[in-house]
C-alpha cells in the first residue's frame, strides 16, 4: 500500500469529516469556542469573510428594494404567550433575562437581584416584534409594500452545538416584507429564495438545488417554505436559505391590516427569509481539503499574499522593496468589480511554515519572491486549488490576476457541481433506497442525493427516520413528470431530494 | 410683537429644547420607542444613517490597521466577580440571564424554567471577555500589536433613557489593543481619538474639542481618557466619542503577557476606544432646525430627492421621465468620492405634504420638476440650510451638484462651528462663572463653553455640583499657558472645558 500523502490538516476527510472541519477552522483561525457554552468567538478571518458576505448580500436586498432596520435584542415573555397557546407541550429554549442588577452576595460572590416585573427573552428570531411594530406602520396600501431587513445577533439554547453550523448565539439577516396582494408576496418569497442561490452559487461557489420543503419539514405557520440545498463533501445536505411565503397567517396572529384602494381594512400578506453564519460553515465544507481551508476569490479577505524569501538583511531590503511595488501594483487591476487584495507577510517567521500558515487559511494565490525572482522578474505563483507551485513573469501575472481570480472561483464551483452530480441518483425502489443510505461509518461518507417519487409523506416517515434520511426539498425547476412512489408504489406527482443532513 | 413663523417641528427649540428633540426624531421618522421598556425601535432612515456612520468609521479603522472580530453576547456572572472585590458597594445595573427555557405555567401563562447553574450578564461593554480571550491570543512579542475592534449591541439597565442619546439597548463600536509598548499604547490612544474627531468634524459637520478627562471624570481603570466633546444647539456639551489609555492596568487584571525580545515575560500595554448610536443624537442636536432634522450630506442616506408634480394622467408620464432621466444623470456625479444618491418620490400624495415629508427628514437638496421646468430644462431647487428655493438649469445643476453638496456641509459645519465660538468664553472669577451657568429655564439654554484654569478638581466639586455643570476635558492643545485657579486662585497649569452635559 502506498503511503498516503502527509497533510496539513488531521484527521482526514476521510478519516473523520466531522473532526477534520473543526481542525480546518482552527488551522485557518475562522473561530473558537468561547467561556460561555455553545458561544464562539468569531476571529479576525473568519469575521472579514463574514463581512464580506454581508456586504454582498446586503447589496443585492438593497438592489431588490430592501432597507435595513433595527429591533430590540429583548422581546417580552408575554409575546409569546399567544404561541404558546396553539403549541401542545410548549417549551422555548431561549435565554431568559429574570433580573436587572447584579450585587454582592453576602455569603460571597455576585447575585441576581432587581427582579424584573416581566421576564425577557433574547430574540430567537425577531419576528414577533417585528410583527408588533408593522402592526403600527402599516395602515393603508400606499404603505405598501414594507420591505425590511435586519441584520443581527440571536440566540437559541441548543443542546448540541458545533461552530459555525450551530451555536447558541449566531449573526444572521432577518428580511421581513408586507405587500397588499398574495401574487406579491409569493413573488417576493421567489425573488429572495433566487437572491439566495445567485450569492451562494456566484459569491460562495457553492452549487444549490432551489426547492419547497414538505409540510413536515416547513417553517410553523407558513404556507410555503423555499429553501437553497447544497451538498458537503461527507454527502450530506446543509440548508444555506430559507424563504417563508406566510400567507396571512402572520398578519391575523399579529393583526396587520391596511386599507385596501377599496376602503376595506383587510389582513396584509408577509413573507421573511434570512440566511446565518450558518453559511461559513457550509463554505468551509464544501471546499476545504486535508491541508485546510480552501476560500472562493469573489469573498476571500484577501486574494493574494506576498511571500518575501530572503537569507539575510541586504537582499531583505531588496526583495521587501520589490513585493511592495508588486502589491501596488496588482491593487491597481480590479477582479469582479472591486480591487485585487493583496497582503504582504513579512513577520520574521521560517519560510515553510509562513507558506503554510497560509495555505490553511485558504488565500486564493501565494506568491514567493526571492533575489533570484528579483533577477528574473518573476515570481513563483502557488494557486490554493492546484497543488503545485509554477514560476510566472511579474507582466504576465499583473495582465491575468483577475482571470486567473476568475479561474479559481470557477475551478471550485466546477469541482462541488460535479461531486453533486457524481453522487445524485434517481431511485425509484426501497430496497436501493436502504442500501445508497446506509453507511458502515457516521465519520465518513452519507450515500448523497437522492431523487425520487413519493406521494404520501407520513406513510414514509418511519423508514426516513430508520436511516436517518430527511426529505431536502421537491425541486422546483424540471420536476413536473409524474411517476410512482419509491415506498408505496402509489403514483406520485413530483420528486423530491432525499438525503442525510446537517 | 411680531407673529412667529409657522414651523414644522413643535414646540420649537427656544420653547422647550428636550421636547423638540423627540419630535425631531419622531417627523424624521429615525426610531421609536418599543414594547421594552428603554428600547428603541431605529426606523429605515435612522438606520440608513447609522450604516453611513458605520461605513465612514470601519474604513478608517481598517485604514489605521485594525481587524474586526465578533465575541459572546452573554458574560458569565464570575467574570465581574473580580471586579466587585475592588468595588465598595458594587451594584452593576445590566441584564442578568438565569433560566434558558420557557414552559407553561400550571397557573397560566408562561414561566422560566431550566436554572442555569451560574447566571449570565447580557455585556455591558466587552472589555473583560476580550480581555480574557487576548491573554490567550497573545504570548509573543510577535503577535503585538494586537488591533481589534467589533461592531456590536450592548446593554446597560439605564433608569432614565432618551432615544439615541441613553438608551437600555445601543449599537456601539469598541476598539481593544494590545501593545508591547507604553509609547505605542499612548500612539494609538491618541491615533483613535484623532480618527473620532476626523469623522466628527469632516462627515458629521460638528466641530469637536479634544481633551483628556480629569480624574474624577476618567473610565474606571483607564490611566488617561481623552474624549471629543461638541456644543449641543443649547449650549450642552455632548461627549462623543473616549479613547483609553488602560497602561498595564486592564493586562494585570486579565494576565495579557507577553515574551518580550529579550526572552523576559512582561505585562502588555492596552487601550480601548468607542462610539455608539449616541452620534445619531449629537448629529440631530447639532443641526436640526424648527422644521426637522438636517442630515449633512456625506452621511446623509439620499443627497436628492425628485418631487414630481403634475395635475393629470397626461402630465405624470412626461415628469416621471424627465425626474428619471435627471436621476440618472445625477448618480452619474461623484460627491465626495461616491456616487450622488438620488431619490424619486412618487408617491399619490399631495405636493405640499410630500414636499415637508422630506423636509422634516433632512433631505439636503429637494428638486421640484413640473411640466413648466420641463418646458424650460429646468428644476426648482430647495436646499435645506436655505430658506428660499431657487430656479436653476439642469445643466447648471448637473455640473455643480457636487459643488452644492460640498457647500452645504461647509454651511453646517460653519453655523455649528460658529455656534460654539459665540458660546465659548474665557472666565477668571468666581461670580462670573456663576452667572454664566445660572439659567431660569431647565428646557431651554444653558450658558456654553466656559475654559477656566483650575488647581484642584476637588475643592471645586461642590460649586459644579449646584450649578450642575462638570468639567468636560482639559484641551489637548493650545494649552500650556499657566493662569490662576478661577475658583480658588491657587497658580493652575493648564484650562480646562465647564459646561452642563449631556
Amino acid at each position: 500500500m502506498a503511503k498516503a500523502p502527509k497533510t496539513a490538516i488531521s484527521p482526514t476527510r476521510a478519516d473523520d469529516y466531522p473532526q477534520w472541519y473543526q481542525e480546518v477552522i482552527k488551522a485557518a483561525d475562522l473561530a473558537e469556542n468561547s467561556p460561555v457554552r455553545g458561544c464562539m468567538v468569531i476571529k479576525p478571518w473568519g469575521y472579514n469573510l463574514w463581512e464580506n458576505m454581508q456586504r454582498a448580500l446586503d447589496d443585492m436586498f438593497k438592489a431588490t428594494g430592501h432597507q435595513n432596520a433595527y429591533f430590540p435584542l429583548l422581546i417580552p415573555m408575554s409575546f409569546l404567550e399567544k404561541e404558546a397557546e396553539h403549541v401542545e407541550g410548549f417549551a422555548k429554549e431561549c435565554a431568559v433575562v429574570t433580573h436587572h442588577r447584579l450585587e454582592p452576595d453576602p455569603d460571597g460572590g455576585l447575585r441576581p437581584a432587581g427582579k424584573l416585573e416581566e421576564p425577557l427573552i433574547i430574540r430567537p428570531t425577531s419576528e414577533m416584534i417585528i410583527g408588533a411594530t408593522f402592526a403600527k406602520w402599516v395602515q393603508s396600501h400606499r404603505d405598501l409594500p414594507l420591505l425590511i431587513n435586519q441584520w443581527a445577533n440571536v440566540m437559541r439554547w441548543e443542546m448540541r452545538t458545533r461552530m459555525f453550523l450551530r451555536t447558541a448565539e449566531f449573526l444572521w439577516q432577518e428580511g421581513h416584507t408586507v405587500h397588499a396582494t398574495e401574487a406579491e408576496a409569493v413573488e417576493e418569497t421567489e425573488r429572495m429564495i433566487d437572491v439566495y442561490a445567485d450569492f451562494a452559487e456566484n459569491w460562495m461557489a457553492m452549487p444549490v438545488v432551489i426547492g419547497s420543503k414538505t409540510a413536515a419539514e416547513r417553517f410553523p405557520g407558513a404556507v410555503d417554505t423555499l429553501s437553497i440545498e447544497a451538498m458537503m463533501q461527507d454527502r450530506k445536505a446543509l440548508q444555506a436559505g430559507t424563504s417563508h411565503f406566510l400567507g396571512q397567517n402572520f398578519s391575523k396572529a399579529q393583526e396587520i391590516m391596511f386599507q385596501a384602494e377599496s376602503g376595506e381594512r383587510e389582513h396584509a400578506w408577509t413573507t421573511s427569509w434570512g440566511v446565518s453564519t450558518r453559511l461559513v460553515g457550509a463554505l468551509i465544507m464544501t471546499h476545504s481539503d486535508d491541508d485546510g481551508f480552501v476560500l472562493p476569490p469573489r469573498l476571500a479577505p484577501q486574494h493574494i499574499v506576498i511571500l518575501p524569501i530572503y537569507r539575510d538583511d541586504e537582499s531583505r531590503a531588496a526583495v521587501v522593496e520589490y513585493a511592495q511595488s508588486l502589491k501596488k501594483e496588482l491593487e491597481a487591476q480590479r477582479y469582479a468589480d472591486a480591487p485585487v487584495r493583496v497582503m504582504i507577510d513579512d513577520r520574521d517567521v521560517r519560510g515553510g511554515e509562513k507558506k503554510w500558515h497560509h495555505v490553511k487559511r485558504g488565500v486564493p494565490i501565494r506568491l514567493e519572491v526571492g533575489p533570484k525572482d528579483i533577477e528574473k522578474n518573476a515570481v513563483f505563483m502557488g494557486r490554493r486549488d492546484q497543488p503545485k507551485s509554477i514560476g510566472v513573469g511579474r507582466d504576465e501575472l499583473v495582465s491575468t490576476v483577475a482571470d486567473i481570480l476568475s479561474d479559481i472561483q470557477q475551478t471550485l464551483f466546477d469541482r462541488a457541481l460535479k461531486l453533486r452530480e457524481d453522487n445524485t441518483v434517481t431511485i425509484t425502489d426501497e430496497k436501493t433506497f436502504r442500501d445508497f443510505f446506509t453507511t458502515k461509518d457516521e465519520n465518513t461518507i452519507h450515500g448523497g442525493f437522492a431523487y425520487c417519487h413519493f406521494a404520501d409523506e407520513e406513510s414514509i416517515e418511519p423508514l426516513l427516520k430508520e436511516l436517518k434520511v430527511t426529505i431536502r426539498c421537491v425541486p422546483r425547476d424540471n420536476n413536473d413528470t409524474p411517476g410512482t412512489c419509491f415506498a408505496t408504489g402509489k403514483p406520485a406527482a413530483k420528486q423530491a431530494i432525499f438525503a442525510k443532513a446537517y
